[in-house]
């Protein structure tokens, strides 16, 4: 078994990046060993960059981030029955389910009780994600992608995956109302798998009007609404705000409430916005995460029959992912990454713009992505 | 057309119940008249009796209460196409909705915007219940009873169309873990059909011990669980007790997290008991009604994908419960009943005892019923 | 009330068309009084002109074809509560279900037993259809269109529902392979939809070159199969060829057998081939009507699991039949009506037209519309 | 690694069985060894018995049959990390899916292209089945046991998972009318189910007296239908006949066309009587496997939109199929053994009374078991 030497970019502590050599092995059983081409970032990358930790997963050992990326097989395992050669370029779940609990066998793996996912402080040892040369990867989760597809956009595959999850358990239909809560990319990514599910009327809010002025110009959206911070401080202000936003959202898209919510900011009062502003015996699908413990006016769902819908991750979407992008059929795809940086050696640089909202000349930052 | 003088129990205010006079015309269109034979009380209804109201709707001229009702066909409209005839014995649901707005034609009647609730004092004039001598209603929501089945269980087919609606909307799958939280009526009766819809394991919690004993003697339930009635004070301590009681109410079904809750009590501490003790990918169902605001671990929902769903009335389940009672598939139907009062005008003891978890005599109350 | 005169386009036997004057009278209840502006024809209006009956159904008085319709409102029934005003422009579903039995309560009101549906010499008197100057209809079924869709594209409505009846049983899911059999206009409208549901894969086969070439030149479909008109004499044979194509065809998409095959001809051994070229768990959906007794090897459905589904019209699709259109959503909605006649009098010769499946130039004929 | 020898039965073509003696490794990797102690005889174990093959499945070296086994843990392999022990009671499946197709990833295994199912002569080396005093088999796939469930019992999880697969994939509703076409073993297991899942009204129908009388004897359906067997020779005459007998079964049911039929013959005319016997928007279940080619007025089904699902094996149905048993849930479980026979080396005279309806002394035949 050869044994080579590689270079990691690791995390040691907050806002500590170095980049390091680790030793890789060949692959063994049913992996098969890729060289990682383009990592793009998340939202749960860059809090672990910002605070060493995510939640309370602290990093104990140096970790490499990254759980969105492609590259190009490099290695094969001596057990990999796969459709794989060397050579080919994959987009990859760095989401392992144990294959044999009740979730992984009706098809819900994300739910997996056993599930390893990389780039995570969870265990220890922890589970190291995509920013290093190359990585070892079980064969069954590399998705084989086209040659149109660019391999930037192939990394993109894991948070388009979460948008479709959410499409499909939200079970959007053809000709329908869709309110997208926030503008970042995870509400960017549910508006445009809104649009190719055949939503007809899909309205977007945010608090920053450039992140609105993308989707529409991008005809991710058809209308935009600027939501103003403020947010009252006793339940009954805080209902009051939340369901005057809601009638304005209403109004805006001109044709009622709406079918589908998908509440991407994990805000309190825009779940609430959310459950106000959908229609009776419609979905709120829960897609961002934010603080845990909120207070609602649930009634306005029960008695509704408003369903309040949560999206884990994802199951078998990537092949979907991969197909809507290759064919052309996510709206402005090609603008979704803001920001390329090259090299993982400076993937400071990438975490410390995907930290905020807009680079430092004013520009908005949707996707950053750090290719080799 | 003919007109006759009925005798009506009504509501005038608070626990002021009378006997009155009035007048009722012969059916006109598709209306048929009925004699009510029989009304089961529901916890609506006491409200009213109560308050004088029911949260915003206040009595403001003379209301019969009373929605859950069947009796016998006396007259026939002119129009009336149905398969009914005088002397044929009805379930009849009391809701007309509009039958031409999307919901009314996606068969989710029971969202209709412009739906007319009878025993409700939402509109004004009123919407006359049950509690009088006989009442027009449309054909078309009339059921006709087997002979088999006592006219008292007929006027049950509503409760327990309620409790069919939250199992349709679960989608209860045979063999599965059910909890129930509440032993009440609308708590016993989900967990009656649960078992119907094939449910393998209920478990059944509530705060007395009584109610627990008459759905375990009574084969409703397989296990139990007493709940002592502490809290907590500051929102980490409710979550605490919360977690603790999911925790018991899992090691008391012996063998792991429910694949359905039924939330049948609408108090925020359960609503939270019933999160925590579902599996992940499971459904909470708001079947009771309690404070519409409630502060919640909902993190603890979305990311575990448990869905909340709520319960509103019933669509399409009267046929259902007619079905299920008369083939003798709910279990215990016979021993639902547990206080029979003889004649509208007494009304007011009938409600008194509805009232209560227990009577004078310091036996349980499940289900009242007034009979004429 | 008023009367008035009316032209209307009636049949009196195989080919025997006359114009006729008819008495109508003002709407009442809650129908309203509709200038019919254009009428597209259907399959089984030319089959009833070319017979005098279609199937068991003949022709016993004069009866106006007709049955994919839209107008203007001209006059408003005493009890319209739909919000409708003269002037509006309408499309409207010509069969009106009986609103209260089990089907239309659950939202399936295509299967209705009590279905009145126009155009149709099934009952005596005949109910009459769209081919004539005005008619009364009920609100419930008129859809209001907006402005920028043309009254042609609006009379398109009934196919197109049709098409997307078929893709909501069939539940089509975003990213998937589709098959069209049959490139008539159900087939084209068939394909159009599941672009809309976002099917990424689309291929469509006929006997007719032309047809295909519409199909592919505006967008339709992704590719296309000439099939040859070969079918064999034994069943081993048919079985074969049948087998063969279906073949060809998955070779055809390049990735594998269809997740859904929309069977639009009618045609045992296209039936079949559809059922050959399903994957399994995959659905067939009989689209198009044809001899209803037919040879399969029903084994290569079964025991793959490949639902074999019937439509028949549709429920609840004009919504969004209309919404899609007016959104711009169904690909070459433009070219769909290749031929348009001014006139109901001159209705002969959209008939002799539309019977064929191209016209005296050699054009290619999908849709003929008669404007008035 | 030991090596023991251990006794088969084994086919050696047509009638021939024969006991020989076989070496069995220990289990390797996650696999474990399980001592057979009950196989449930199946009709295809009795086709490749009488014909030394099953369809083009020609038995071509030594092959154990039985797929229906229940056993006890003897050697736990090196990885298995299930919950199982030595001295486990477990009923397994002996098919194993591939884990890694989109089949298996959708809770569709057996559907898996992959799949290797024992008992079958469908490779070469032939897949052997249980009939053999060990087996080495997958941990994964191996389901522990209940105390309270006899062995013989858990054998039968595989033919009563079929019958709560063919549910499932019905949908079957609480309170709906069920049909069951055949009442061999197949048959009696659909009914039992429907029953669990809430049906009340089931009749079942066959061409033997007795086997219906087993079925109304036992509780599991509540109507029987006995079918004289003429069939008739046209087309015309065929559907004749199978609309003659679907009225009369419509009419024995006494409510009416069924929700779902569950044909469990393979027979042509069933399947049509089956088809002529269901509701609009009702279902037939393909369950029964026979002529694969039929000649069939499939008309009937899609304009009345009549589903036709097939039942292939089972997905996800073992612990519901274990579940439901243990809780006592499958009315006449006890009975559906008619004949136990002891030791695999008399396995002939098992095959021989399996694959006859009744036995040598007119005893009914449901299900033949072979101990050990």
């Amino acid at each position: 078994m050869t044994v080579q030497d590689i270079k990691a970019s690791v995390l040691l502590g907050p806002k500590q990046i170095d980049t390091i050599s680790r030793e890789i092995s060949d692959p063994i059983g049913s992996d098969i060993q890729v060289e990682v081409q383009a990592t793009t970032l998340c939202g749960s990358d860059v809090h672990y960059y910002t605070h060493g930790a995510n939640g309370d997963f602290k990093v104990r050992e140096p970790l490499s981030l990254g759980h969105e990326a492609a590259g190009i097989v490099k290695i094969i395992g001596p057990n990999v029955n796969e459709n794989l050669k060397i050579g080919d370029r994959v987009a990859f779940e760095v989401g392992t389910p144990c294959g044999n609990c009740k979730y992984c066998r009706i098809g819900r793996y994300n739910l997996c009780p056993k599930m390893l996912f990389r780039s995570s402080a969870k265990t220890f040892p922890h589970l190291q994600g995509t920013l290093q040369d190359r990585i070892n990867i079980s064969s069954h989760w590399c998705h084989k992608i086209p040659d149109n597809l660019q391999i930037e956009h192939a990394a993109l595959a894991e948070p388009l995956s979460v948008a479709i999850h959410a499409a499909n358990r939200a079970k959007i239909e053809a000709g329908s109302r869709v309110l997208i809560l926030g503008a970042g990319a995870v509400g960017l990514f549910s508006a445009a798998v809104a649009k190719v599910y055949g939503a007809t009327e899909v309205v977007i809010a945010d608090i920053a009007q450039n992140r609105l002025d993308f989707a529409l110009e991008n005809g991710i959206a058809n209308h935009s609404y600027l939501v103003n911070g403020k947010r009252g401080t006793t339940i009954e202000e805080k209902l009051e705000i939340s369901k005057k936003i809601a009638n304005d959202l209403i109004e805006k898209g001109d044709g009622g409430e709406y079918d589908y919510t998908f509440e991407c900011t994990g805000v309190e009062s825009c779940v609430q916005t959310g459950i106000f502003a959908t229609a009776p015996g419609g979905k709120v699908m829960f897609v961002g995460m934010g603080n845990p413990i909120q207070h609602l006016h649930i009634g306005s769902a029960a008695l509704r029959e408003v369903d309040l819908l949560g999206v884990f991750r994802y199951a078998n979407c990537y092949p979907t992912a991969i197909e809507l992008m290759s064919k052309g059929k996510i709206p402005a795809l090609d603008k979704m990454i803001t920001h390329t940086i090259k090299g993982i050696e400076n993937s400071s640089k990438a975490f410390e713009i995907a930290g905020k909202p807009f680079d430092e000349n004013g520009n908005l930052v949707v996707k950053v992505v750090i290719v080799n």
